[in-house]
């Protein structure tokens, strides 16, 4: 079935709000392919198709939708079919959506909950936005230390419909604290008489609902792991990351740095999204960053103004300003990237010798790139505006101090972001162009004055 | 075990050629934490400590290493204990070190090779750099059609040590074509005497060898597969690509685009790395781009050379030059990096429609945004400079519209770059920066000539 025929039934099928033909449509068919093709209709249509079909399928719809058509599609159902489909949620997309719910629907859907269900989305909604407590699912296998493997297939089997991943399951004590792990697969290859406390891992490596969530994430490549167990201070069980959760993180993460890098990073949590976020929250985050630039470009001009005197003598240096300066900022730019990229992969850390490490790889290249540039931008300026002499000479040389100052100062910015805590991505592209505007215009006026100030005397 | 305690451990270990200690100790701790503290170590220790294990271990240890550890290790281990090594190494490690040998270790080693080894290296090495088929591991668990649970389960049994993941099955007819696909978790939690042909997935997702290998990232996660067949025209199974190496994928590519956009893209396959990336490479990928760079600006001070009747009357003017351009720079790397982004998670395609979205949403922030920069910076400017009246307008005016023009520009020019088969990211800060240069001081000295071209009368 191609998209066309896919989208031709599903248009009979919210028509009709018929929800047993959606049922067979996804056995027919990938959910996440149905879902898309969902995702082009209106809400309305959704709302009815959803309350027409079985909780746990529409559970599994909603889970697939991004958060916005969540968001309004619970608005729009029946309070009793928002139950129903919450209590069959992945408990970790429950949370989120409930979370994301205003004070009195949050208020009017807990009281109409089961009390474990209630139980577990209060415990999961309290950790903090970026988390691993967040990002915490409580669906996982668990079974008792002394069962044989045969017994702990039994288990399994009797009770893995609701799990969100049986790939590991996790050996409990009593009180609900982790005494070992053992993935399916490990289960699976024993001989069946095997005690399950003899095959488990013990001690596995676990993260705590307090901790930053990319470290769940970091763990899980790291211990090349299928999902990490989060525990609580008595190594209680809380509940598990799982591998897929940990891509949506690096993603996340690594996409936000791009954003902050342009110059567009929010100083609250969560990134900002060109589709979705709101105009008034673009407007808000954007325009801070630009104001501290604009300030920045004001002590910039303000020093060039104090340079008129030079400047009405050599007319022609305005017109060098802008590219010189800008070079820095160029060289700096990518210095700056290569160093963050460095630091997310891991290769790179803040300690000295990291640093020295850096300094002595850029600092031949920023010069040989000063150099390059410079050599060009002086034959340019020769041929095509005539220049030359001292006046020649000084954009020459500005040229390559800008450039090798602005490379080796753009890769050691990331460790000084690091120093004081912040995310090195937040000294973005612009505010690297600004420093190196206002550096910029020092060195070359300073040479100016060096060569040019017997034209003042 | 704390760190110090396991450095100590292994030093005691590599000074003796220690193997069975090194093996006990990784049976006590995480493999990838004793491999990360064996990295401290110089490779001469290493080189003989891996000698002393068994080669099982020995390739486990070197698939954990980073590439130029791995090479390393290669060069200084006697043909035979790489033959052994090579023999037990994940299919997809094993083809990509083979990749990187010289042509003579190459021939050396597949001689000493056995067949079914050389030809499975030779088959997963001939796919391109960024191919599915470069990421494909051929370490599978296949079963036929015909098996119960019971008999599939018992199959698993005995011959799953060497798979890569049994976390899904894959069911092949006699020619090695994939009929379908069981994850283990169904198999585990289906009834013995079940047919393998009922329960399984017909007509899996998969993805062919010779496509871009994001592609098999991105059906990894939009399926949330624990793994990708991989198969050629017949459908036959050539391997597959597992959820951690989507993970890679996806990491690589979001930090590559991350550097991209600082400028320092490469024009070649694979991305510049500050580590360890050579100076030489370093140079010349970064040469190419601030090259291009200073022609630009080369063309932007041709075209304020010749405003020099205009500074000569108002030589105030050059010095809002540079930060005036640069706000359209710094508006426009916001803007481009954000749809940038939303590009890279799927949000936005090259369709009109996301073309006009973009510019709805774009032209009022950045028209508040130009609003908003420009009344701080004519404030600052009358009170650090003293500036008033027609250049103040100027000055004023040309902050908004290149703000404004910068904004939606950066927020056109993914779209651009993608309609030209360009990874948008390549478009970089610098580079909007310099684009934004050039159309700034047009709009600054136009907007100049209309306010104080009396001056020149």
């Amino acid at each position: 079935m191609n998209q066309e025929q896919l989208q031709v039934s599903l248009r009979a099928q919210l028509r009709a709000f018929d929800g047993d033909a959606f049922d067979r449509l996804t056995r027919a068919l990938p959910l996440a392919d149905v879902v898309e093709a969902l995702m082009a209709h209106p809400p309305e249509a959704v709302s009815s198709l959803l309350q027409a079909m079985r909780p746990k399928l529409a559970a599994e719809v909603l889970a697939l939708l991004p958060s916005e058509s969540q968001d309004e599609l619970l608005q729009r159902l029946p309070q009793q079919v928002v139950v129903a489909i919450f209590e069959r949620l992945p408990s970790d997309v429950r949370a989120d959506l409930y979370k994301r719910l205003g004070q009195t629907a949050q208020s009017r859907l807990l009281l109409a909950l089961g009390q474990m269900v209630r139980d577990d989305i209060l415990k999961l909604s309290s950790y903090g936005e970026d988390t691993v407590g967040s990002v915490t699912s409580s669906d996982y296998a668990a079974i008792a230390p002394q069962l044989t493997v045969a017994e702990a297939l039994a288990a399994l089997r009797a009770g893995a419909q609701d799990t969100r991943q049986i790939e590991v399951i996790y050996i409990l004590g009593h009180e609900h604290q982790l005494l070992g792990t053992l993935t399916l697969r490990e289960l699976v290859l024993s001989p069946l008489e095997a005690n399950v406390s003899e095959l488990m891992q013990h001690n596995p490596v676990h993260a705590e609902a307090g901790w930053a969530r990319h470290r769940a994430a970091d763990m899980i490549r790291h211990y090349e792991l299928l999902a990490l167990p989060v525990l609580d201070d008595a190594r209680r069980m809380i509940g598990i990351v799982a591998i897929d959760d940990a891509m949506d993180i690096e993603r996340e993460d690594d996409t936000g740095r791009l954003a902050s890098f342009g110059g567009a990073a929010p100083l609250d949590r969560g990134n900002l999204d060109v589709v979705n976020s709101s105009i008034r929250r673009m407007f808000s985050v954007r325009v801070f960053w630009l104001l501290i630039l604009t300030v920045f470009g004001a002590i910039t001009s303000t020093f060039v103004a104090h340079q008129a005197e030079l400047l009405s003598n050599a007319v022609i240096l305005a017109a060098f300003i802008a590219p010189i300066v800008d070079m820095g900022g160029n060289a700096g730019s990518q210095s700056a990237t290569l160093v963050i990229r460095s630091m997310a992969l891991g290769q790179l850390k803040l300690r000295w010798q990291d640093v020295w490490f850096i300094i002595k790889r850029e600092l031949p290249v920023a010069a040989a790139l000063g150099v390059a540039v410079a050599v060009l931008d002086m034959v340019l300026s020769h041929f095509s505006k005539g220049v030359g002499g001292d006046i020649l000479l000084v954009v020459g040389l500005s040229m390559m101090l800008c450039t090798l100052a602005g490379g080796v100062i753009g890769a050691l910015l990331p460790f000084l972001a690091k120093r004081l805590g912040t995310d090195p991505a937040t000294l973005s592209s612009p505010l690297i162009t600004s420093i190196m505007d206002m550096l910029g215009v020092f060195i070359y006026f300073g040479l100016a004055y060096a060569f040019l100030g017997h034209l003042l005397a």
